[in-house]
C-alpha cells in the first residue's frame, strides 16, 4: 500500500531540482531494474507486483531491503510510462570522478547542450555499443537522471560514466595529453577518409545550434559525415544521436 | 479567427483514422512548412501569425489560397507542440505506386513493424541524407503522417517515398530481380567485411521483437554491427533508427 507521500516523493522524482537534493532517480521495467539489482549501484526502494517479486531470486531479494509489493494500479500512480511494467525502483545518484588518465587512453564523447531526452539516452546506448565509458557533458545537457533519459539509454548507463562540467575548462585541462580534438563541421573533411585516433574526444552540438563557437579553439580535427550522392537538397543535417553513432562507428571500424 | 469546427477538425488530424478519411495530415513549422511550399504537395489550409505572412514573398503567397491569419494563442489551440512556431499547414496525402524498376536500381528501407514515431522520422531523415529514395513499411508500422513522425524527420519526407503494403507479397515479387535482401542477425557477418552490393534491400525489424520469422526466408544476407571490443556487457541491441544509420552509412562508405 503506497502512502500519500510515498506517492507524492516519488513523483517529484521526475524533477531534476528534487533528484538533486535527494540524490535519487527512478528506473522502471523487469529489465532494467534487474539489472541495476545486479550492478553496484544503490537500490534505495523497489516497489514491484506480486509477480515481479515471485521471481525475484533469493540473492537479489536480499539485496532489496526495502521492498514492496503493490498493486497494478498503485504502479501506475508513481510510473511515467503509459503501460506501466511490473516493477520501479529508486537508485541512489552515483558520483563519479573525472579519471584523466583514462580519458586518455581512450575515446570519449564531449555534449555541448544536448537538449532532448531521447537524444542523450540513445548517444548513451551507442556509447556502451561502442566501448566509450566516458560522456562529459556541458551544464545545460539534459540531466542523465531524467526518466525519458533511463528509459531510451536501455540499461546502458551502467557501463558508461556521464559527468557535467564547464566545458571549456575540461578542453583546456584535457589539452595536455596533445590527443586530437573532433569536431563536426559543414567544411569538416569526410570521417570516410581521415585518419582517426584510437583516443581522443568526439565533440558533439546541440539539436538546432550545432557547436558553440567558444569550443572552436580546442578542436584539432574537423569532420563530416558526407550525405548521398553528394548534393543535401534540403536535408541540412543528421539527428545527433545518429550522427554520433555513425562517427563512432567509424572509428570502431579501424580497430582491429 | 478559428472557429470551432475548424479546431476540431485539425485536431482529429493527430488520429490516423480520420488522417486517412480526409485524406489530410498536419505540418508545423516555419523551416518545414516553406520546404512544402517549395514542393510539389497540395497545400489544403496555412494557419499563421501575421509575423509569418509578412515574410511571405507573393510567389509563395499564391500558393497558399487558402491563408488565415491567426493569433499566437489560437495556434497554441490547434499545435501539438508545446511551444508553437508561427505556423501550422494541412497537406493532401500524395499516393505514390511502388516503382520497381526504380527499386532495382538503388538501396531501400523494409521495416518490418517499427513503432516509435520518432524511429520513424530518424530512419526517414537517415534515407534521406544517404539518398535512399524508398522506404517499404509493414501495415502495422508507425503512421509516417503522425505529426511525431513528421516533426522527427525535418522535412525529409519530401525526399522520400514511404510505402504500407503486405511485406511477404511484396519480398517475393522483389525476389524476381535477383537483388541482395539485407537483414540484421545477432549471427550475422560483420557489416564492416560483407560486399555492399549498391541495389537491393535492407530489412530492419521491430524495436522489441527484431525482425518476424516470416521474412527469413527471403533475406539472402545475415549483417551485424559489432560492439566494441567485442563483448557485449547488458548491452544488447541499438536502437533501431540507430541501426540503420550505421548500416546506410557503411553502404555509401563504399561508393565513390
Amino acid at each position: 500500500m503506497l502512502t500519500k507521500n510515498t506517492i507524492k516523493h516519488i513523483n517529484s522524482l521526475r524533477i531534476k531540482k528534487c533528484r538533486d537534493i535527494h540524490e535519487q532517480f527512478i528506473i522502471e521495467g523487469d529489465k532494467l531494474v534487474d539489472e541495476f539489482l545486479h550492478s553496484t549501484w544503490g537500490i534505495t526502494d523497489v516497489y514491484a507486483t506480486k509477480k515481479w517479486i515471485d521471481t525475484l531470486s533469493p540473492v537479489l531479494r536480499e539485496k532489496t531491503n526495502q521492498l514492496s509489493e503493490i498493486k497494478k494500479d498503485e504502479l501506475k500512480k508513481i510510473s511515467s510510462l503509459k503501460s506501466p511494467h511490473n516493477v520501479l525502483a529508486i537508485i541512489k545518484k552515483s558520483s563519479f570522478t573525472l579519471d584523466y588518465d583514462e580519458l586518455s587512453n581512450g575515446l570519449s564523447l564531449v555534449l555541448d547542450d544536448v537538449q532532448d531526452p531521447g537524444n542523450l539516452g540513445t548517444i548513451v546506448r551507442v556509447a556502451a555499443w561502442f566501448g566509450i565509458r566516458n560522456i562529459i557533458c556541458s551544464p545545460d545537457t539534459v540531466d542523465v537522471y531524467n526518466p525519458k533519459v533511463i528509459q531510451a539509454s536501455m540499461g546502458a548507463m551502467l557501463q558508461v560514466k556521464v559527468f557535467y562540467c564547464d566545458l571549456v575548462n575540461f578542453l583546456k585541462e584535457f589539452a595536455r595529453f596533445k590527443l586530437p580534438v573532433y569536431g563536426t563541421f559543414p567544411d569538416g573533411k569526410s570521417v570516410y577518409d581521415l585518419p582517426l585516433s584510437p583516443a581522443g574526444l568526439i565533440l558533439m552540438g546541440n539539436e538546432a545550434q550545432g557547436l558553440s563557437e567558444k569550443y572552436f579553439p580546442y578542436i584539432t580535427e574537423k569532420l563530416f559525415i558526407p550525405s548521398y550522392p553528394g548534393e543535401k537538397k534540403g536535408i541540412d543535417s543528421l539527428n545527433v544521436s545518429v550522427a554520433t553513432a555513425i562517427i563512432c562507428s567509424e572509428f570502431r571500424r579501424r580497430k582491429p
